[in-house]
């Protein structure tokens, strides 16, 4: 049944992020490919479960240091756009990533990255020197409060103009983190995927997987330190442990490409110029 | 000299931050009251440097972090309008706070809480429980995220219906953090200052100083959960060590409240819908 009373001639159920168009792709509301052995081999309850939906980059990115740390969880997929009561249990706003540990639960990938660095059990993602802790929150936070505004702003932008400036933008932020990187790399810090890189991670296969097709953003200039970061992380055993095939990314971002209204409340703060949710 | 050719008839140099107008407030370029004495007792060189400015509320925090863990420390205050080049070494884009510690430096008021923390000396701000650190680190980013730009979205606000808007949204942010707090306080957790207090101290303090004088911002109720935290945090020692006199805000806080150009890279933000810097 379709819920918003328009079903367009068509049999299937129309979700509010078709924008009324049963021809319209939506999210996909399982993972594909890696991510979903992955998922089913994290099908059995744990005490540490982590609440995610295959497409977000944020559940992403907690995904990744789940599988990183080696440690013992379970992957529940849920429908954000349905927000589950065990969902809206832990985070009253419905949003994901949500982990639940025992009875307790908290939200923000941020958080929960950190949150588990500091269970201190299975591969740490922050080094031990606080020096090299502070310049791996310093960057996190340029990931957080630059690239990632700047890459929806540039996904979401209709006119050719904004495109071209937004991507310019994007290209800058990244550069800046790129210079503050480890110059022989291949990741942030050196030799090991850390913090910086899993808090990038989602974003560099969104590079390759959204913003390549749909605004034609250019593959690493080849030689470059930008191209050996991007190689070693999509090479990454956690990151490809927890990617889905490109057909998922596709399909659930054009909504974002096309800057549908009721996509998610990222597409809400940038184009109202509000702060990130 | 005046730097910008205006001298407008008076012999007194002109800052950029009075846009045009001698007879406008400027910001304080040495703290008063009891923050003086503080800065005073903390003159001599260390190898642990504050670089910041007086009416800072990002450099407020990292102070407040210090004075609580009562390590030994040297302040420099600078003036971040003419970013000096021992603040640009530190932080090339010459923002307050940063933190010089021995030959390396760094920036961001909580990335540079995060490394006090990190160097496990003196009182520490996070409790050792990965569970309450996870809330801190959660209601910290609410405090980033939804608390300051509400309310440099109302101190800018020159619209009266404006003003209306952003002070209720300021006040809806504000009561979904102390829902989140310990019932009976006074502070975040309990009865110890803690991480999200110190987080958040430089705008109850501002509150008080700022959005009280010029938009009428109302005391807490009074035996309101609010009121009791407020007055733990006003009267904290490390916080009562760090605030100058009302004057100082009043006279810092004027070119914002009349949203002049040029006044601040936070004020930029909030005008262009960007992210905060």
């Amino acid at each position: 049944m379709s819920t918003n009373g328009t079903t367009n001639g068509s049999n299937k159920e129309l979700d509010p992020n078709q924008g009324g168009d049963a021809n319209k792709k939506t999210y996909h509301k399982q993972p594909t490919g890696e991510a979903l052995k992955t998922a089913n081999a994290h099908s059995a309850d744990n005490e540490l479960t982590l609440y995610g939906s295959c497409f977000c980059p944020f559940v992403h990115r907690v995904w990744i240091s789940l599988e990183h740390k080696g440690l013992p969880y379970a992957y529940r997929e849920v429908d954000v756009y349905r927000k589950p009561k065990e969902l809206t249990d832990i985070n009253p706003r419905g949003l994901v990533p949500a982990l639940r540990h025992g009875e307790w639960g908290s939200y923000e990938s941020t958080v929960l990255m950190e949150y588990l660095e500091d269970l201190d059990k299975g591969k740490p993602l922050l080094p031990q020197d606080p020096k090299l802790r502070a310049e791996s929150r310093l960057w996190s936070d340029h990931i957080n409060r630059h690239i990632i505004p700047a890459f929806y702003r540039y996904l979401q932008a209709q006119d050719s103009e904004d495109q071209v400036k937004f991507a310019g933008q994007l290209r800058e932020q990244i550069a800046k983190l790129v210079d503050a990187a480890d110059p022989q790399g291949p990741f942030f810090l050196g030799d090991e995927l850390t913090f910086v890189d899993v808090q990038l991670a989602p974003w560099i296969v969104r590079l390759g997987k959204v913003l390549k097709p749909y605004r034609g953003w250019p593959d690493p200039e080849p030689g470059s330190r930008w191209e050996k970061w991007v190689k070693a992380v999509e090479a990454a055993g956690p990151v490809q442990r927890t990617t889905s095939t490109d057909e998922l990314y596709l399909d659930s971002y054009e909504r974002y490409a096309e800057n549908r209204p009721n996509t998610s409340q990222v597409r809400e703060a940038i184009n109202s110029g509000m702060q990130m949710p």
